[in-house]
């Protein structure tokens, strides 16, 4: 298995993530791709490189540290993939627009572990925690800044459809700050919340992908579809990991969201299902503004007691199944098929 | 005079505008020109306005508070009076871009009120204390995207130039952490500061209207190094009236900078100027993380012993007049002329 200092190092060979996400039996099946993608990927972080350095060092150093701390490179492989698998034969007209898109992710990082107080992120202290809260805004700023001088180089719409997706974001962030510490929050205004927050970014990024490569609308609507389902999937994975995964894995300490009161769909369900005098503890420990240690475990242990973590993990395979379904009008091959084992991987993987 | 609540209103009419930038008298020599001008920034306006709605109608408040507290609309007066100085008859084609730069300001001044633990901001709470630090991260973050979305209507060098000017406000801000407390930094990184966090942007502003009026080099870099001066003496005036300005007119509490230990001119001529024990004093005092209310007036006493506040005075009408003779390749015509008062107006303003 993958030691957990491999996730905190800049350049994690492509076969390392490849096995990280389908599992070792993958070289063999997509051997013939990864030497492409590895190219694909490698020209996405040169721009990306290319765009961040200032003329003030500090801020540099600020930035190469948010983007260099490995992370999954989930979105431009997607990007690339899907470039690829409209029979495009290279990938170098969206290596800015990907190296775009990845910089807006890292932004909202940076941005949201300052609300969130997040002390680590990927195996390493969080910038809010490695350079203080003036360098962790101003660091988001200037990469959403770089990332737009990057999609400036697209046609007007594709800007837009960044703005959008950007839009989406922080509405996302606003709307899950509003549901805070309150397990009422309806199902449906979770999966608003992730479609915001998650899903938006990663569907706007498939579509552009179409239309650089000047698709017809059906098939940039199904990239779109696939995108945001991929999205949800990935969310609903990452709200399960941060109660049973394994922290070495994810490079930071579990519970974020039981600590800082986010409802996910596993609390919600969690909540849901307990009843009587459990129901009234989850409720009351998940409201605490400052939780110890162990009514962080506590509230783990309750969640255990109910169908939650299963029907959690069902939806996300139900989101990477309607991703996969959403890909129908792409044609067949084997990048159509690396965007399948991708949406699966979102909804099953271990980090 | 005019009254601190016209500050805070949000639809301050233009003559209120120029005659607390010019007087009075202005009134009769400019009365030709104000029709027009108040055509342009109710223009300018609706192109701003119509940017800020979300779907989630907090983010919308909040974005909507930030941008309508009155302000002095210095950047989209300065817009359009140069487009028009250009012999152009309308400033429409500059409307979108003219809001992208108001928007990226207000999304400066958010920002940096949450940097600068600001309470205050034109005569009401700032957009932290009023709605709390994560919206005033994601409002922020929202006004860039929605500015850039603008720009996007826009060719890519003028996209560029915003993204280029954004990223120099970003290390202006982080120059000025770096400098945070410290008086002995050089009068020469005062001045990087000051036109990084400044200065650029103006000057990104204009050169970008000679752009989208497809002037030639020679005025594109006029209106360039006249938006600069502008900037700096604007700026030189902000840190004299934040020590004697009206804190009524100013909408916010004196000694923001002696406050949160932000060298300025003033400071930094007062601290060259004094001697022994007070020079002593005068750094030990600006040191303090904490600062009582007599320790700032204090600060502004040892200054006022100093010739600092002339010499602020004098620096500050020499970029003022920097700012007119760079306007030496601009058509003569009354709109010139605006734009030469505006450059002494933001050397002489009260607030």
């Amino acid at each position: 298995m993958t030691s957990p200092a491999d996730a905190t190092t800049a350049e994690v060979p492509l076969e390392v993530l490849v096995s990280r996400a389908f599992g070792p039996e993958a070289f063999f099946e997509l051997g013939g791709l990864l030497p492409e993608l590895a190219e694909d990927l490698s020209g996405i972080e040169d721009r990306l490189k290319g765009a961040l350095p200032s003329d003030f060092p500090p801020l540099t150093e600020a930035v190469l540290y948010a983007c260099t701390t490995g992370g999954k490179r989930l979105r431009p492989l997607l990007m690339a993939a899907a470039h690829r698998a409209l029979g495009v034969t290279s990938t170098k007209p969206i290596h800015a627009l990907a190296a775009a898109f990845q910089l807006i992710h890292t932004a909202s990082l940076i941005h949201d572990d300052v609300i969130d107080h997040a002390d680590q992120r990927r195996g390493r202290p969080s910038v809010l925690r490695a350079f203080g809260l003036p360098s962790a805004i101003v660091a988001g700023d200037y990469l959403y800044v770089r990332a737009f001088e990057l999609a400036g180089e697209y046609p007007q719409a594709i800007i837009l459809r960044c703005g959008e997706a950007c839009a989406n974001l922080a509405e996302g962030e606003m709307l899950q700050e509003a549901g805070r510490f309150d397990l009422t929050v309806s199902r449906d205004q979770y999966l608003r919340i992730v479609t915001r927050k998650t899903a938006t970014i990663v569907s706007a990024a498939l579509a552009s992908v179409g239309d650089v490569a000047g698709s017809t609308a059906p098939v940039v609507e199904a990239l779109a579809a696939y995108g945001r389902a991929v999205g949800i999937a990935f969310q609903l994975r990452d709200d399960l990991l941060d109660a049973y995964g394994e922290p070495d894995l994810l490079g930071k300490p579990l519970y974020a969201d039981f600590r800082e009161g986010n409802p996910t769909l596993l609390s919600l369900e969690a909540y849901q299902h307990l009843q009587g005098r459990s129901k009234a503890e989850y409720e009351r420990l998940f409201a605490r503004r400052e939780k110890r240690p162990r009514e962080l475990a506590r509230l783990r242990t309750l969640t255990d007691m109910t169908p939650a973590p299963r029907l959690v993990e069902a939806e996300g395979r139900h989101w990477a199944a309607a991703a996969i379904r959403a890909l129908d009008p792409i044609p067949p091959g084997p990048y159509r098929s690396l965007l399948e084992r991708l949406a699966n991987a979102a909804a099953t993987r271990r980090y």
